[in-house]
């Protein structure tokens, strides 16, 4: 597998475009474009939230009648749920602006939007933002990164990742981007998160290796414990690398998920080092569990713990509050067994032994918890599974964005 | 029922006392002493977290055991959590410490700790305290007042309130006090909770009027969603009130639950209004739900959701937050029906109907959001069954506490 830039304009076939619509921020780009010169079979998954936005609704619709996808539109600022009937409607209006543009059917169009809740998009300046991103979609990878930047809300950086694997002697490319910040507490996906691939792949294995992978990406992020209504994760492949059609699972398949997988977990990471306010990506890392489910759910009760969030952005050792964090997770273990490391490019110091305090620097604990990424391990002595868990500190920053957000 | 000032020696027979004891605080009194002139009945809930502390341990034991009770020995500043077998051992010294000084049995005496987890009790100030505390005992109002001051942490007031009854002919009364603050999301009771009665009552009822009331109590209360590990809900009961005694259900029964769910609620939201940081008492109030569970369940995701908290902090109508933390909170109903108002001192507005916008006044909104005890209602239009939960908002200043908490 090779690493590379990446952006949803990495993979062959795939153009993007990013303009200014000024759907409700001024002086900045706003709505997104990502379209395909060939058909795509897509894969998506969606929030489970009971409250699902208006575009959610569009996607869902499509992605599972099986439509092939051509394109999709994305806008920042209103996030069109809680918007009934009408908001609905704009979804339709929207795909068929972008389907009168790009000369494609209305329902080979996604949409996507994120931003506030409850408030209806200004549809003339969304159909006037079609018509431009139709004209000015390049395949060039600056279009895909400005992309990026168009979908970005309270982030402040683009998140775009990439990877190449040899399939049947074919190079094949997953790129992908998101938006992540507030309101990440996915349950089946993330916010927002687009991924394109050239790999020729049926709709079927597509949609088994998505769901798969956000099962140990995507789910395992949370910045503030809330999920969001308008959560959307759609992967698009288009086939024009030209690889043997991945149909079922092998050796090609494995090689695909790998890709995808370490797409989704950059991506994932980006998200949570990226949340409202954050100062640092939090990690956790359950260790010597006795199966992986109970090693998930131990790791993300730690990164969820606002007392522990807290405690990371002041660079203090602070183990009592991921004990406690792990001991009311609903998973069994006994505390008294547990040890429990720090771990950053500072270094690494043992914090507890057996469930109670080393004695360890706390001056050594607080150097290495002042670095932009830390890890707690905690092995809990039970066997050899393992989990992964990301999140961030909680920050004065995080109150002065979310106190006064729509303002 | 009539509201008097409480506290747990507004029951006949019971004294207290408050004395600086230096455990980790200095210059203000740290370790509190109730203690009943009479053996009692006890009823107790105890954390639900895996790590409990070793005073809960201690405790569960006796009151589980169903000895009689004389008197409960606490300390601020040091929880003994995750203190391993020495931790357990302080518990029984300082119960044998305080059998020694009012000459009772050292089975007859709980103890609770709240405070750092994973820092040793200097037990040699605990045991010189607990004689101090013995000696300096008195049946006053202003005893029991010293008592709640003593217990606080984080918290910025005291928290105590009572209630008298007639039962049978006699004044039955019920006092109590407790401090919350932070690590609060009980789970069966909250952080640390004692009340004192003079009804006389077995003890199996005892339990269970406090384990029946605890649920729509102490359980609706979220400050950060952290259940600690040190949760202990007691309430002692002497039988000094002389009234006939309580052993089946009926309207004594009924009369002496009455009294105790005023005080229990009362305490429930002065931890919910004075938790770490909070500028204001955030309630949520569920109606026309199908079940009383399901609109606890709606209640609780309100409070408890983040992005929420913030935008209460704000004075905010992001009333998106609110129908998003309903959407995820694994109870159904329509969104597209739901209704929602706030209220406060300053008034009452409708929000939204059936789902979306009224098209308020902001200012209005902002204006009622602006009071230091806030209610969300929603109406789901399933049924007639409600529910009430209680938190507060996220502030920069419970950033403050918790990055720091340990220095």
């Amino acid at each position: 597998m090779k690493i590379i830039t990446g952006g949803v304009t990495a993979a062959k076939g795939f153009a993007a475009a990013a303009v200014e619509a000024e759907i409700k921020y001024q002086g900045r780009k706003d709505m997104a474009l990502i379209y395909s010169e060939a058909p795509c079979v897509t894969a998506g998954t969606f929030t489970t939230n009971l409250v699902k936005a208006a575009p959610v609704k569009w996607d869902q619709a499509l992605v599972y009648g099986g439509q092939p996808v051509r394109a999709v539109v994305v806008n920042s600022g209103i996030a069109n749920a809680c918007t009934g009937e009408e908001g609905y409607g704009y979804c339709r209006k929207t795909a068929e602006a972008a389907a009168a543009a790009l000369d494609i059917p209305a329902d080979s169009v996604l949409v996507a939007s994120t931003g506030v809740i409850g408030m209806q998009l200004p549809i003339d300046r969304i159909a006037a933002g079609v018509t431009k991103l139709a004209d000015e979609k390049q395949f060039t990878e600056e279009a895909g990164l400005e992309a990026a930047r168009a979908i970005m809300t309270t982030d402040t950086k683009p998140k775009y990742v990439g990877a190449e694997v040899m399939i049947g002697g074919k190079t094949v490319t997953i790129g992908g981007m998101c938006k992540g910040s507030g309101m990440i507490h996915p349950n089946m996906c993330t916010m927002l998160s687009f991924l394109t691939t050239d790999a020729a792949i049926t709709k079927e294995m597509l949609q088994k290796a998505l769901s798969d992978d956000v099962q140990d990406t995507y789910n395992m992020v949370s910045v503030d414990g809330d999920t969001s209504t308008n959560d959307t994760l759609l992967l698009l492949a288009n086939g024009l690398a030209g690889n043997p059609v991945i149909s079922a699972e092998g050796a090609d398949y494995e090689t695909f998920k790998e890709a995808l997988h370490y797409v989704n977990t950059e991506l994932a990471k980006k998200i949570a080092g990226d949340g409202e306010g954050a100062t640092c990506l939090f990690e956790a890392k359950i260790i010597g569990a006795e199966s992986h489910a109970q090693a998930k759910v131990l790791a993300k009760s730690i990164i969820t713990s606002t007392l522990t969030k807290a405690a990371i952005y002041g660079h203090d050792a602070n183990w009592g509050r991921i004990l406690c964090a792990m001991g009311y997770s609903g998973a069994q273990f006994d505390p008294e067994k547990v040890d429990l490391w720090f771990e950053s490019a500072a270094g690494k110091i043992k914090i507890i032994e057996n469930g109670v305090s080393t004695g360890y620097s706390e001056e050594l604990a607080t150097k290495i918890l002042s670095e932009d990424y830390v890890t707690a391990i905690a092995d809990v002595k039970m066997g050899s599974e393992s989990a992964l868990a990301w999140g961030c500190d909680l920050t004065h920053e995080y109150v002065n964005i979310n106190a006064d957000y729509r303002s």
